[in-house]
């Protein structure tokens, strides 16, 4: 396949064929197997496989992320999320069947005959990030949830690879149609006004979304004020806080600090779980082996214009926030290519200025924050807006120190993490990556992980149907051999 | 207990000690066991059940309902939705155990130890229901709901019956003081404006709702457009269409019909699920029959002056709109006490007059719509808005109508239902009490039945963690002995 030098925005009259199509792919997915929408999902997890002779180049042409192993651990991820999709409708524990049997004697007065399970919601439009061209874009977890949940999906493209967009989105629309999947089911659409005319679409069911709080607050607005408001998961910003306990300093404190390094310069700290901020005791020692790993750390690509402007302008201003001092900065020059900073500051100047401080700064950056007590540490973390992820390094001996800080972090995170980074969100049954706002716009749900499939889904029941109308994960003979709750009682068919 | 004869609204300073106490009390409430809150839950019910001689009275008093058997049957459901969420706390499937063990293996890279389950979301704020003073009010299904997910509960009074709130708010927090629960699990307030300020504070974490369209979609807007925007579950407004087969009017037209008004005159016609457009074919031979059962229903009083002026207004519209006849008026004179009204208009008429014709009429009265043939009947349904139900009345022969009919019905509703009314909502296991915009704000949850404890739950995952530190779902050795996913398979502990 080829893509064009340039990608022109959606017209008008493309948009209006492609949401049509959209609506009309809707009823049809509805009526298809889970085992069938599997096919397809594997079918385009195979011919992205088929192409990564041409994805990767063109992937790092536009994002200047390396092609290996970045780009190719990428795609992998990406397939490997869409098969693991897959198998899961083929398990169909998403449908929630639940099996009421009509009786007489239920206690608040006879039931009748109910029974439940999830339909799609119909056509989600999905808003592509910039900083995974591959796992959170065209053919990433949004799409690859919302495909599974049967819904048709139309994907707006980061402006930051539209060439990848294109290919991919050719790539992944061809493969569903050749495996079976109707007309409609997938499409690419270019260009921020073209996005915005399609979430004001009545026709779109659902949105969903990966960028920056801005961004997302401005579409979250609109798809709430329209006259017929649609679920929107956004996935918006995230500091990602790491506290290190005084016994991971004394016991192993240069290993943590180099390899938290390691982590929020990973990609140029263009990763949306970078370690932000880390929380060090007062007279850690470890300013030396901090400032020697990062100096040691080579300048990588930023991915594109907007992302080093925004970085560079965020960095300027919290290096000229009272009492932040700059322990290794960027002589580069370099506003594309630049070295990595790391920044500290006290915990009394943190507190002082908490609302300044506490702001994502997206790129190869991170805040040390000292602290002088368990006291100040509290106050410290109680004053920060929810994140994706919080992680605490510790010692297991330290119980009392762990207990006291697991319910601060629990209320600030969807994913918690112990003596690890939380870099690398792996795609599995119990991924967690989402948060209470500015996290996300939707707390009960998660983009990463099986879970993602459930905010495309929506409940039905069904009353007093003869088994002969009722869809197949409904009957009795529950001919799909789908987990049923039946009358109370979970059942794994 | 008593209550005052006129109860104020809640001042600033009480406001603000509730909402206070309820944020403390979250974390709280967070860490103990669904065990523990289930035996909460069930002292609730059992004090309500004991002061079912001061409540029932109240309760006719402010809403002229029927104490027996209607008020007593809702209170029966209100004691029971209680404890079935006990129960469904004592099994432990909410909390959506999920284990993945490190996998070195794992296809798209090594797989870190982690774990997923629900936690509470925090302080919730309920707005109560006019319409049932027990089963969508105080002690109803969202505070049930709430509470079982371990959420403190502040509960808007409904104006319609303040006293009785009152009441059953104090019933409520006392047993659930004396049972256990900590100070500032559940406060009941009163006032319009009391209740805004209550939604735009920023420790409320989430807000649910039941009521009319327009008081729902401001209270959504406001939730949305806080700083920090807030889920908000809001039970809107319905028409809940029932289809008539040509097949039923010609096996069992009569009967059909007159369980038809039996349903749309139920409670005065004061349910969200009233069924409130009746489709029949033409020349159906049952305008007598309509004409007599609805002319044989008695009278009733409806809730308050407000119902009673927002139904004679919205009757008032329909009944001048063009093509609209007046089968059964009524002649009573008494607009508290209106007789059910019964118009007609022809499927042609109805179409050229959609968007006046499908809005929802709440009181006694319903519509019925002729349709000449297929073609038109599907028209007409491809224009109407989302409902709670829909339904079909229709012969198991007449498969293929049914078929043709079901991916539509399903599209405008969260439960459909066939042979049976929608009125009279069972709280089970397989309940759906939801639907697309405008039925609800949310359309993938429910507020009737154990799964609309999902609503207040947000996932949490747990990574690298020993197992010591892990909650008692998430360990190896299943305390709780809860459901658990481990390693992709579901086992029932």
């Amino acid at each position: 396949m080829t893509t064009p030098a340039v990608v022109a925005d959606t017209t008008d009259a493309q948009l209006e064929e492609i949401i049509s199509a959209a609506a009309m792919a809707a009823p049809l997915l509805a009526i298809r197997t889970p085992a069938e929408i599997a096919e397809w999902l594997d079918a385009a997890a195979d011919a992205l496989d088929a192409e990564v002779d041409a994805l990767l180049p063109l992937a790092h042409e536009e994002t200047h992320l390396p092609a290996r192993p970045r780009l190719a651990g990428e795609l992998l991820r990406t397939t490997f999320q869409l098969r693991l999709f897959g198998n899961l409708l083929r398990e169909g524990a998403h449908l929630g069947a639940t099996i009421d049997h009509a009786d007489a004697d239920w206690p608040m007065g006879p039931r009748p005959d109910i029974r439940r399970h999830h339909v799609p919601f119909g056509p989600v439009l999905v808003f592509a990030a910039s900083n995974f061209p591959f796992a959170f874009s065209v053919a990433g977890g949004d799409t690859a949830s919302a495909l599974a949940a049967g819904c048709p999906v139309i994907l707006k493209a980061h402006p930051g690879h539209p060439r990848l967009s294109d290919l991919t989105g050719k790539i992944v629309a061809d493969a569903l149609a050749k495996a079976g999947a109707p007309y409609g089911t997938f499409a690419v659409i270019h260009g921020v006004e073209v996005g915005v005319a399609a979430l004001r679409d009545p026709r779109i069911a659902a949105a969903s979304f990966t960028g920056s709080v801005p961004g997302g607050r401005a579409l979250f607005d609109i798809a709430n004020s329209r006259p017929t408001p649609i679920p929107f998961y956004g996935e918006l910003g995230s500091v990602n806080p790491v506290v290190v306990t005084p016994g991971a300093v004394r016991e192993r404190g240069a290993d943590v600090v180099k390899s938290y390094v390691g982590s929020f310069t990973l990609g140029a700290g263009q990763f949306c779980t970078k370690p932000g901020l880390l929380f060090l005791p007062e007279g850690h020692g470890l300013t030396d082996v901090l400032a020697e790993a990062v100096g040691a750390t080579k300048p990588q690509p930023l991915l594109n214009e907007h992302i080093a402007n925004g970085f560079a302008a965020r960095l300027s201003t919290l290096e000229s926030e009272p009492g932040v001092e700059v322990l290794v900065g960027d002589d580069t020059n370099d506003r594309f290519v630049p070295h990595p900073t790391l920044v500290t500051v006290s915990g009394k100047d943190f507190a002082a200025n908490i609302e300044a401080l506490r702001e994502e700064c997206f790129g190869p950056s991170s805040l040390v924050i000292t602290y002088a007590d368990l006291g100040e540490l509290l106050d410290l973390l109680a004053g920060l807006e929810p994140s994706l992820t919080a992680t605490i390094q510790g010692q297991e001996d330290e119980e009392d120190l762990v207990n006291v800080l697991l319910p601060i972090l629990g209320r600030l995170a969807g994913r918690i993490l112990f003596n690890d980074w939380p870099t690398g969100v792996t795609v599995s049954w119990a991924q967690q990556h989402g948060g209470p706002y500015p996290a996300t716009t939707a707390p009960g749900t998660t983009s990463v992980g099986a879970a993602a499939i459930t905010r495309f889904l929506r409940p039905v029941a069904w009353q007093g149907f003869p088994n002969s109308f009722l869809p197949p994960a409904l009957r009795d003979d529950n001919p799909w051999k789908v987990p049923q709750r039946v009358d109370g009682q979970l059942r794994l068919s």
